[in-house]
């Protein structure tokens, strides 16, 4: 394997659409992924698989059943598995997604937001 | 599980010691650690876990066997288990990791720089 440096905000200019996350990074059965978000995503949940959604650049909310979360640049968070979450950018937000490599971006829901053949960059 | 998030900049306050990584997120059977390192490691490798590192503030070197890589904020890299590795940090930089749980600083080296109890911040 060659060993190269990835840098983010190179990644992130290569992709201009929403919730359509990009792998850049592959380790231990777990993929790194940059996505932007913008307008509001569904609810749904993964059954087997805990993400971390960090901010990289902007803000968005998480919001949960019982709570509404606000992240901002530098903060992330780890949403366990089994637990519905949705996720809405007022403005354009750009996250970091780690998971594992088989989580698919709806979870429980199959839609029109569904990406099952994600693109690396 | 409480969900909450968390802020890098926060926790990076909370430690001022070098090459001493904590622990600030679990999933998957992954740790998120973030470390400042200044000055230069040890050569090591680790058997069965591929380590990412990522550079939240300042820079650093990772030297492999065979060239050097700079990272600068905003950059990351993978490091595949069994390749030897060192990180060379000329002054203070702040890192965030992404490793299996299992994941030794040292990997297959044992010496006063490894740390097998690691504090959750």
């Amino acid at each position: 394997m060659r060993i190269e440096k990835v840098n983010l905000k190179e990644k992130f200019k290569q992709f201009t659409d929403y919730w359509n996350p990009r792998i850049v990074g592959e380790l231990n059965n777990q993929h790194v992924k940059l996505a932007k978000f913008k307008g509001e995503f569904i609810w749904h949940q993964h059954e087997n698989e805990d993400e971390m959604f960090m901010v990289i650049k902007g803000s968005f909310q998480m919001h949960f059943r019982d709570k509404i979360i606000e992240l901002k640049e530098g903060d992330f968070i780890i949403v366990p598995r089994g637990t519905e979450h949705k996720p809405v950018a007022l403005e354009e937000v750009q996250v970091l997604l780690f998971e594992p490599a088989t989580t698919l971006n709806t979870g429980n829901i199959t839609n029109e937001f569904t990406k099952d053949q994600l693109q690396k960059l």
